[in-house]
């Protein structure tokens, strides 16, 4: 029953993203390596008792909507109220709004370890984290004593609702609407769609953050407000009060992730529904993207974890199957000797490198995101801008690698198992399901890629990719100091460059206003930037690695790295040729030749 | 309902694969090019009404085996009568054996038709087809008399009954026994499982070809023979006999194609099984595998039908869903213009041209090793070594192109419905799901590799790559000449230099007895060789189209080519980086560091 490996991660928290350096801030204080070992513990006791036996079941009895309501597994009301009681909901928020205060670092940790174990379930936890957080960083001092502690202990769930129906990926289509009542309130008519963990019947209310517009907004993105609109009106003691007309009116049947509920809601059709501007009107979007940013480091870290979980399935299997032969020096095989495991394979152990290196360099990208929002949350001025700036730009990155690379990884994970792999039996075919969904959540991949060429790229005048590439230089100087890194340290160097080759490309584009052209090509441009950008992680774990007493350990990290640089890293350079080819294919295809 | 292009189909046929040339051959002059044209509606016909409208319900209610017996959909019984009355399943033997003596290039063309409309059914008219053709060629008059018109006419069905669950990839390893009797017959006794085809309520009798040892045969593929066994024996009026013990004793519950069952057979289980002896005794591996060439080209060409099928359903949605705007020359959006088609994304058309490039190359190198097997029918001496021989290299990466860059294609297609594609109700999900299978049936992509590199390019002293190499050379000759096609020429021959540079490093491996090294990247070798070979036919494609009168289809084909230049071949020079690159890893990383 391995979906992880506790020693990397302790040495991705320990030795590599320095844990213990931000446990020295007063912010975090509360906390010692000690401790945090045993949070650590007691969430992979959690997940080894409590979630991961259920994975497999919430697939084959998925949530069922009826009646106007959603019901999910069983599983998931003792889940949902353990996961409560140890705090883990509001394990980043301010002790002082009943939070635990923990790192971001170890937050990103022990979610990891739960979603590897069952994916189905975090979702529910972590949109009613984020929908907290947001209250209490935007909303009112009312609307955060009347919610947020009944969010932190699950009894409310909290969910985001930003797609219609007719908008989509377009957020500055939204139609919902928000018409001013007497008492500062509002009415909430419109219809939401693809709503996560709206619904279920191990909670008592459901707190919305919806997206709308109040009469006579402007149009498009300025003209979004952000509003609480809870599934039942909360009395002035705190008890639940008149149902508020949140309707579930439909579910959404997935390919994946069929224990977590998705489902249409229309709000304000059976009867009036009241909402509670959060911060001022018409800033909603702003406000909504705290949750989304967090949003999206949270999906890459969820097609993470579903990475790691098949990676060690498929590694199970390799080392347990016997099948075929060694080649002898001859190029023949004896047929009288007996079968090998298929572990010893060369092809299968290049698809088990594929899987780890994936899977353990977006861990290590998810979790340097993570510092980074420790050290902005404790720093202030420049330092503070500057880790805002590395959090920007590396956001779009977190959501896209492991959702991609981490759909291949499973993808090659399901083929170790050879035709056991396509059986419903086994548990990769449902991997590859549940990981197909991560690359579409909170903005597809095209629209994370537009976003980091389109604006994370180009913002301050590029001061953001400045920082980052100053961030990889600094690996990439203490690399070339050690024997055994060097050469790494050099091609990461060389593919570094080929960034600003393809930017110097393609900025005249822009400048002369095709800025289609400039962006035809981001999803490419994402690619090229996320596999440099795990390539500079996996140099540093190979420096952290060189110090590492498990000779054993130290090895597999090193070969790892070696991997990720001779099949991976050699991909940068047809990228940026691709890139940079002139051929305007994409933008001149008109429609009626396809 | 559009599943395939026609047009593309036809052009395929007349102007890149040279149909007019086959039918001068004597072998198939009873046809002429209008009464393939006839041929091909036909299918079309039959595909758009009796295949085409059930693909999404045979998913949902797929095969089931209860009390020993498969039951699959309704729809089987009059599709199977129906291939059976047009002669579908003998369209290419000759016609002294009751068959059509079809080019095989309209015999593919046809099939495709077939499974891009619906891919769960033409396995069961394919195999029974390729079994029969095995009977044919290597079995006894009295085999042959007995067992193939009923197959031809699908009141029979055919199986291939290879795996076994101890053996799985390794044929060496197989133990299912055959025991001589007096009378010329042996009884068989073994498990064979994944066996596609192998029982359903509408067929009379299933005409199994067992892989078993006879006593004493020695051990690996040396001493495997081919049983004719039968599900009921078969009296000498023709008559349908005793229950042979041809037991169905489960099924495989799959993640796709579950229209089309997957069976574990035991056979002499619940008392006897006799097996008829074809050919010759520890022969059967090599006749199997004549059965095994087609089925492998039918797997890719099954790959090609559910990527085509998949293009073809992303397109329509793209081209009726409104969401975004363009960019204007300010870099922003109007908010308040309308909504644009996602057709008329770049990003989307990227997507699409990912698509279609990928299908439409596919399906042409498919019917190029038709044309190539058609050629080695109809001719003789050197000239059909070469023919032969060309089909030998081509058949794996016609297995294995289809079907990872397919899969790769449908994964595209989904992604292009966003949200919406990963939902039942639409169909990519399953497309996708379906088109999983196809890179591990019929020996896995390692498996093809390992025969490409280890085998293919080795064999007569790399004579069928040298073959092939002039091949591609002649329309590097041709496309030189064409201002169009010349910068495409130039790159397809710089490419195509970088398989003999992964030679020319990989060779000293193998001549110093180190094959597990020389074999360790075949996968990677699979990949450029797939890619050059695929984009080889985009330039024959572009040859052609140039002489096309249809304008607007002659510019589809050639913003197809350049896509796939740009796009694809532009991945080959790291492929064959990552394949010289002298690192060790996969073949030295040692089992307990993963």
């Amino acid at each position: 029953m391995k979906y992880y490996d506790p020693q990397t991660l302790s040495f991705l928290l320990s030795e590599v993203h320095h844990l213990d350096e931000l446990l020295q801030s007063e912010r975090y204080s509360a906390y010692d390596l000690p401790s945090i070992d045993l949070l650590l513990d007691a969430v992979k006791e959690f997940s080894d008792t409590a979630l991961f036996p259920y994975i497999k079941e919430m697939d084959e009895k998925p949530s069922v909507f009826k009646d106007g309501r959603v019901i999910v597994h069983e599983q998931f009301g003792p889940i949902l109220k353990k996961a409560g009681e140890m705090g883990l909901v509001g394990a980043f928020q301010d002790e002082k709004d009943n939070g635990l205060q923990m790192p971001m670092l170890v937050v990103n940790a022990l979610y990891f370890i739960m979603e590897a174990a069952n994916n189905h379930v975090t979702g529910y936890l972590g949109l009613t984290s984020g929908a907290a957080n947001v209250i209490v960083t935007f909303g009112s001092e009312q609307l955060k004593q009347k919610y947020v502690p009944n969010m932190l202990s699950m009894q409310w769930g909290g969910t985001m609702c930003l797609t219609e129906p007719q908008a989509g990926s377009s957020l500055s289509d939204i139609t919902s609407s928000a018409h001013p009542l007497d008492d500062g309130t509002y009415s909430i008519k419109g219809q939401k769609i693809f709503i996560s963990a709206s619904d279920h019947q191990f909670a008592d209310n459901f707190v919305h953050l919806v997206l709308a517009r109040v009469n006579g907004a402007p149009a498009g993105t300025k003209g979004i407000s952000l509003f609480l609109v809870p599934q039942y009106l909360v009395n002035v003691d705190g008890s639940i009060g008149a149902y508020n007309h949140a309707d579930v009116v439909g579910e959404f049947v997935k390919l994946g992730q069929r224990g977590y509920c998705t489902n249409h809601l229309a709000f304000g059709d059976s009867g009036e529904s009241i909402g509670y501007l959060i911060g001022e009107e018409n800033k909603g979007l702003g406000y909504m993207f705290q949750l989304m940013n967090e949003a999206r480091i949270a999906t890459g870290r969820m097609g993470t974890g579903i990475a790691s979980a098949a990676y060690y399935a498929s590694l199970q299997y390799a080392k347990e199957r016997p099948q075929g032969r060694k080649l002898q020096s001859s190029g023949k095989k004896d047929p009288n000797a007996e079968q090998t495991l298929i572990v010893n394979h060369p092809d299968v152990k290049r698809m088990l490198l594929h899987q780890k290196a994936i899977v353990e360099g977006s861990l290590s990208l998810i979790l340097q995101c993570s510092y980074y929002v420790d050290k902005l949350m404790t720093t202030q001025g420049d330092e503070h801008d500057k880790y805002h700036m590395l959090s920007e730009i590396l956001n779009p990155v977190a959501k896209t690698f492991p959702s991609e690379a981490g759909k291949d990884a499973v993808d090659t994970g399901l083929q170790v198992l050879g035709g056991y792999g396509y059986m419903m039996d086994f548990i990769l075919q449902q991997y590859l399901r549940d990981i197909r969904i991560i690359s579409i959540y909170e903005g597809t991949t095209g629209i994370q890629s537009l976003d980091l060429l389109g604006r994370k790229v180009t913002m301050l005048e590029g001061a953001a990719l400045k920082l980052l590439a100053k961030e990889i230089e600094g690996s990439i100087m203490i690399a070339l100091q050690k024997e055994e890194l060097k050469k790494y340290a050099i091609e990461l160097g060389e593919s570094s460059k080929l960034i600003e080759l393809c930017l110097t490309q393609l900025m005249p584009y822009a400048m002369k206003g095709n800025h289609e052209r400039y962006l035809a090509d981001a999803t490419l441009f994402m690619d090229l930037f996320g596999t440099i950008v795990i390539g500079w992680q996996w140099l540093k774990m190979g420096i952290a690695a060189l110090d590492h007493s498990d000779q054993k350990f130290r090895a597999g990290k090193l070969h790892t790295l070696d991997y990720f640089y001779k099949y991976e890293i050699s991909r940068c350079k047809g990228l940026q040729k691709t890139i940079c080819n002139d051929s305007e294919v994409t933008t001149q295809m008109s429609t009626d030749l396809f």
